[in-house]
């Protein structure tokens, strides 16, 4: 089996790499199609570690797949071989307390792909519960399949959110995961989006998803930009996206009284928290980890064009480039959102 | 003052009436440009009265309006004359318990236009509190301000749902008040509405609003279409628009486990309701009444385009010929979704 | 095993009766002390069948119960032989996709003890998940434990509620559901309630419960006595309990503006249903169906004091006189809340 | 009319101070009878401000207060002369942006008792509308209605935190507001309250309210005390009370998997707060600021018993020696909790 292979940090090999899985009877296997590199797979590959996770074995990389089914196990009834389909990449224990309660995503027992020591699907197939596999309606097409992970987190931001039709939010941070914000915020019920980056390249991008208002807060203080935008009464959401500790910081002050923060992105250390400036507009803030259950919802929006994620996949390698591929990521080209990897047929 | 005067039960007349309004110092008196026909005024039109309110003294109809800014009050500084605007025809009491709860449309001393005994507003112009008035965006025409109104009670109805991002809803009826909630819950994050009725001129026009499928109920069973649609699931979330007692009876049926309900039309008698069948779901029932804050929230809409009301606007009429509209729009003419009246310059 | 077999409607009997269990790894067997009877347990005896649910082969009763483990299966660790415990009655597949969504209750799969066609429990011993079994505080007795089963109904609709710290409460029926609710409701939040019963010796129990307003409906009319209570302005929930159709359709008559109800009772039939005097109040309905989640909860509460459930346990059989108990329950005792069997060492 | 006069930083007076107050349609006059002393005043009196709030002219201090209406304004209805009351200190604009929406504590042109330049009421009487003017029960005595505004603190931060029946919570700081809170979280439906705090006789005081465990965090970590409680699981809610930057950076820790946090301590400066450790537990954290619409709430738990502030009232001056009873309060003396003022007849 031809794999991705994270050998240790900056070491990356396509090589043979057998992976044992046993197709139990409420599984799938997979033949893979388009599998996206995230940025945690890029900062895998260039620092070998994340936080706690460390890769002390080589790892096959990738997360962000679709595919097509070729094998289901016996008590499958919902799928079929031939399916095309995209996979949750995070395997829960079902009967965990956290699981039961609904909250699969918070169970410390979660397996997920390219997190060591579970290996990801940068490879030909994988066996996987069918639970979190969702069948791709014909319009979606195996690249935006590959995209459902990504955006699977800012729909279950937005989600955490309860959006009420005709909101403004503001979006801080127009990487990958902003950008999927913006399109989640915008289909969740938004008015206006107003993002804010210091990067004009980025800022363009995000312009051109709907109902945007791009603010470079290297010029334009947001807080500003936000008055001008709500007549002075304030934001009713700020989606913190960059994990910036200063953009965190400030998240408070562009927001009206009752107004909401949800902080999508990890900042790698404390930040200075504001108490007083959220009591005095009694702000609800929510923290979001990964998602739960939005897969087959973010599949449902796709399909009808309810959330269009096409601009976002900026280049495609094949499956034969994909050291190239990860070197090229790794450089953060200037207007590159998603780079896909396709597999071979 | 010109004005169309309901005289009595069937009689209309558009002639002098005058109408004595003072200027508060919170008021604004707005010139009227565009008024929409609501079923409402024409009922009261062809019968004189709506449940208790009955019309005994010559009324001024007319209540979805939009307008431009003549005069201001003394303490009025976020609106000016000559501004655009819209208008809500509900005027609380602010300090009653409901208002100052936030629940101010269940005030049961809400004055509210064109419901007897308060006038209507067509007529060439109205004082009203500026609270409730809103300016309108250069690109938001008159006819879409006067549109506001109608859309207020979709959109309350998709924020009182809490609409999650992907939801699939079920609008029954597909009338003048079907239509905006099908506009609303698209905008609140629905990636598809399935709508039922069983005209199929209205299901036309509501098919080409976006990710709708339209199920002609006199043909195919509402719970077989919605299952089709749901992988056997089961919507989301149903919104009964249709106020007709057997729809309104079998709004379990086609929900999913934990799915919600929004009455929106009001059925003239009680309906026979299956409260075991919304046990076995855990369904959420919510009831609408009018709409509350939804209004700036309409507009913002309207201006960034998330929501587009225009082609819901089927005739227009100039206020001279507004007996001839109302004529007109007493006969349900096929095809015609909203008639509205243009004031003169 | 001795167990007490319903053979058929009308006949009960007390003998042996085979029950062959395997204990799988995450599984406990646990020994029964005290086991409640429930209306639907004398029901089942009285009629043989409830709605789809027929007796068509013996049946083990009961389904309320308290136990001492055992035996514990391979995997369990947070339990041991000798644990005092209570048991949730109905078992999902975790997997189904309602219980993954958090809402086990609503998995049409759920087994059901003492539901055809699974066995109750009233009998020596059971095996039963560990997931679905709670350890039982040193001072929360035997007998308080099985009353967690009828307890759990009530804390799981006032928890749909969402109860406000100092709302005013209406329980519609003081039958044991009914009592249980009143218990619910003051524990979680509310100032005060007010039971409405045509019954005077159980309106009596009702008032010993706590800051409980009893009212006999048959003299007194249920919204006057509300507002007297509430200065006009209505209650915040009505808890439906009473199953009653005609009190079932009163409910949005005695609420505030923006009031809740509860449909806890399941009327045989459809009932009138007035949308509309919902719609001018903006109510909110929630339907339960048994429970989820408040095992632990309502252990936590006998624990702590927070709810006290030892009036209502009115009477006690030994197991050897479980049939003569299921005679005597059969006739609706005045005064009786709950009868419970006590099973030997 | 004799008051009590902060004339400036350390110097109080009880004097003849007028204060010119007419009564309008809508207000009430009220006689004074109790008036407890908060923390805040006794920061002005001892630092002559607090934040941007500066004490530039005398100004009588108090602003927990209940008393006897002596008179009423033309349009009141539901209060009368001799009625016992308590009273919501501070008096928003009726017709703000944040009133409207129901969030009047939010509106910045809040005019608040004893917070400069607005006068408190350690005086007489005071003109006050009546819409913030609360009917007090014949068993709800003048020293706890003038306790119903800290408790309203506490019982905002509950209401806001959303307790489910039989949640465990924690309370940092022991407190005048860490107590109210407890028994806030208890009567919202806590089975228990687990309270902090680094002196032992605050804890003792705080035991005595209810199923509440006190933990000394100078001697044990409150993560060991709440996973001893908890079975490892965590707490449902964390209440930070302390204002203490060091205690409210630890707030993630002690909690469950979809835990909450209410900030209702209010930190001088911002504190470290780990994002990332908030995510991975996807805590939701409200932030309050003083309360709205829990004042009838608040007398109607005082009146049914389901609140009892007596033990919290610790000591009582009469009016004549008020000056050192903020002496004696400016020592923090231990084992006080609320030292109260009573009025002359």
């Amino acid at each position: 089996m031809q794999a991705l292979v994270l050998e240790e940090k900056n070491r990356l090999s396509l090589r043979d790499f057998p992976v044992e899985e046993t197709l139990g009877p409420r599984d799938v296997r997979i033949k893979l199609k388009t599998v996206g590199i995230c940025g945690s797979d890029v900062h895998y590959y260039t620092h070998g570690a994340i936080g706690p996770f460390v890769v002390r074995e080589p790892m096959i990389l990738g997360h962000e797949a679709s595919g097509v089914i070729e094998e289901v196990g016996s008590d499958v009834t919902e799928l079929a071989v031939g399916d095309r389909v995209c996979m949750e990449p995070g395997i829960p224990e079902p009967a965990s307390r956290a699981a039961r309660l609904g909250l699969y995503n918070l169970d410390p027992a979660v397996r997920f792909w390219a997190t060591p020591p579970i290996h990801g699907v940068l490879r030909p197939s994988v066996v996987h519960p069918a639970d979190f596999t969702f069948k791709l309606p014909d319009n979606v097409s195996f690249a935006a399949g590959a995209m459902v992970e990504p955006l699977a987190v800012g729909v279950h931001g937005a989600t955490k959110a309860q959006v009420k039709p005709g909101d403004v939010a503001i979006v801080i941070g127009a990487g990958p995961i902003g950008l999927v914000t913006v399109l989640a915020a915008l289909a969740a019920g938004c008015a206006r989006v107003i993002v804010s980056d210091v990067d004009d390249t980025k800022l363009a991008i995000a312009e051109k998803l709907g109902a945007v208002t791009a603010v470079n807060v290297a010029r334009t203080p947001l807080v500003e930009a936000v008055k001008a935008e709500t007549a002075g009464w304030g934001a009713d959401i700020v989606f913190e996206c960059s994990g910036n500790a200063r953009a965190a910081a400030a998240v408070f002050e562009p927001l009206c009284p009752g107004g909401k923060v949800v902080f999508i992105g990890i900042p790698l250390e404390p930040i200075p928290y504001d108490v007083a400036g959220g009591q005095i507009k009694e702000v609800r803030v929510e923290h979001v980890f990964r998602y739960a259950h939005v897969y087959p919802r973010c599949v449902g929006m796709l399909a009808s064009g309810a959330i269009d994620v096409s601009s976002l996949i900026t280049r495609t390698f094949p499956f034969s480039a994909s050291v190239e591929a990860f070197e090229y990521a790794a450089t953060s080209p200037a207007g590159e959102v998603k780079i896909q990897i396709e597999m071979p047929d």
